[in-house]
């Protein structure tokens, strides 16, 4: 098993910060971005590959999940293909998670495996999606169904990329710390239940220090927690897949109205209801998570969460896991366990759960 | 790393070989075969699925080096999907090599690599294209662009299939097979220069000990030397790459009219006779090495054979192996070194070669 380093770093463009020129220099460099980062960053970037005298090709890629597929992957390929990659060749995907899932398909496949480094620009990609060793493509409408475990060779974060961030996608990725957080670290909820506004407003920019170290402890435990089990042979028990077993269906339902992390906040929320409700989970820890999820502006509640989506989510969930669904219920902030078998989940209990927070969202 | 099993079976679809059977019993099973394996095969395919409760799929893909491409494994996948392919799923592929190419890169990416299980029915897919850990589809007219190392779970040899395979297909194979002998086994070399015309004519059925022995032996060589740099990582020196150095550039430029191993025989003949006459290869073995594969009906020549396609393709060999050719050059046979430098190959002797090559096959 290979590993990979990941970094936070402050600059990452300033043409004096080796970090990305260390790793490229003397190879053939193929650098994927979306026109949006490229608008915002491009010409940084081509100052900074320029002074550091980088043998670099840019390639534009319109990433969004609508187009996060077998064709666009492609399209890295064929560019990659045209600009002389050979086996020495690295990929550099520099944009949001849809943007380096796609670089890392494209990389596994390249030459049976050529190397890839990720610069992740959003808070979902710094601190979820872009690390790991996963990549992906939905197919014919079913999402992430093609895929890799292709390491990178470096993760590189830097923090000054979400300045540009709009709030809503800041927010997104605030429903992943809260989840990591949830399953791993009551300090790390703490300061998102503490400054959580106010990382929003100033997109992680304030206070520094706190800012800072969300970021940073968000990284860590979701590292330490993959670390054991890179390659899904382990165990289906993963604790990450805290707020994921409900929300793809729920983004789907929406057509993709419901962005990845709202969806995932409504799943996360909902899990803490049933959890508190099976007896798992005390009623004032519920509390803090529902207040929190809602203090960033994260929805607790969709019109498409139906107690027939989330019985069809539990069902497919425990048709991939070997019958077990392994829906991550909080024991507490910090604190996880698992639904184990469907029947552990009563019906009434699952349509209560889903009835409270439509109340609570004003929706009933 | 995975191992993964190869064995060697006769009567591997009567109903009470359980070889098979114990693989998938209680897997969604998604049988990938071409449509003339299908016509020779199928009904009895189809047999022992049902009589050992399999719980399989059938389907019928189009296999030629034309369509060894992205949009075949994406049909794979597809069919995949339709057919209820969750993470146990297993893709069974049997038929040639281009068929168990496609059908290693499908399970590769799908849900990011599930199981598959080879059933080469051609004598290259048996003793070489379908052993090992690698699949590849062609991309853009570029050979193997894309693909992946992905073990399988099991390579299942049956030399029934090969009673219904054209001469030609044989032919093809043994290309191979004395590929392997001479850079690793004399014994092996031997069975095919005293045998060969009767291994091809008998497709392997007699003499029944030395035709048995032989294959085993290709399969065997050949998985000794995979087994220490499987996934290619560890260093560019392969011996087995004998023969494949101006056979890709060859197979082009005849616009594949040249089969692969037609191409391979002739690539290994230039490589023995540029051995020669650099002084590395007795002149005796060099004519034995000749008249072997002249004995089974393979061509040590082609027109298209020119010093410009011969030192493209070192060029290029080169340029992805870190500057080194690595062209294999038998010392003798069952021996073989490499040539490390384009410079150490001077371009009369090169041109000698191919000119020697063009007289004995009777072109010049």
């Amino acid at each position: 098993v290979k590993g990979f380093d990941v970094t936070l770093v402050d600059g990452l463009l300033h043409p004096r910060t080796p970090l990305i020129a260390d790793l490229l220099r003397g190879r053939r460099s193929i650098f994927v971005t979306t026109p949006t980062v490229a608008r915002l960053y491009g010409g940084r970037l081509l100052g900074y590959a320029k002074s550091n005298g980088l043998d670099g090709s840019l390639m534009f890629l319109e990433c969004s999940e609508a187009n996060k597929d077998l064709d666009h992957a492609a399209r890295v390929c064929e560019f990659a293909l045209e600009h002389g990659c050979d086996r020495r060749a690295v990929l550099v995907g520099m944009g949001g998670g849809v943007c380096t899932d796609i670089v890392t398909v494209a990389a596994s496949w390249i030459r049976r495996g050529i190397g890839h480094v990720r610069i992740p620009t959003t808070l979902v990609g710094q601190i979820d999606a872009g690390i790991g060793v996963k990549g992906a493509v939905n197919f014919r409408g079913k999402k992430s169904f093609l895929g890799c475990f292709h390491p990178p060779e470096a993760v590189v974060i830097d923090p000054g990329f979400l300045h540009s961030l709009p709030e809503s996608q800041v927010r997104c990725g605030i429903a992943e710390m809260i989840k990591i957080a949830l399953v791993r670290d009551e300090g790390l909820f703490g300061l998102v239940e503490e400054h959580g506004p106010r990382f929003v407003s100033s997109r992680f920019g304030r206070p520094p220090a706190e800012a800072r170290n969300a970021l940073w402890l968000s990284v860590v435990r979701m590292l330490e927690e993959l670390q054991p089990n890179l390659y899904e042979d382990k165990t289906y028990k993963r604790p990450v897949d805290l707020g994921h077993t409900f929300s793809p269906l729920l983004e789907a339902a929406s057509r993709f109205e419901l962005a990845h992390g709202e969806a995932v906040a409504i799943d996360t929320a909902l899990s803490a209801v049933i959890s508190q409700m099976l007896g798992l989970l005390p009623g004032v820890q519920l509390e803090r998570i529902l207040s929190t999820i809602s203090s960033v502006g994260l929805p607790i509640f969709s019109a498409d969460l139906s107690v027939a989506l989330c019985r069809t989510a539990l069902e497919e969930s425990a048709r991939h896991r070997g019958g077990a669904p392994n829906l991550v219920l909080p024991l507490a902030v910090g604190q996880a366990t698992f639904l184990e078998r469907v029947a552990d989940l009563p019906g009434p209990v699952l349509e209560a759960a889903i009835h409270r927070l439509a109340r609570d969202s004003g929706r009933a």
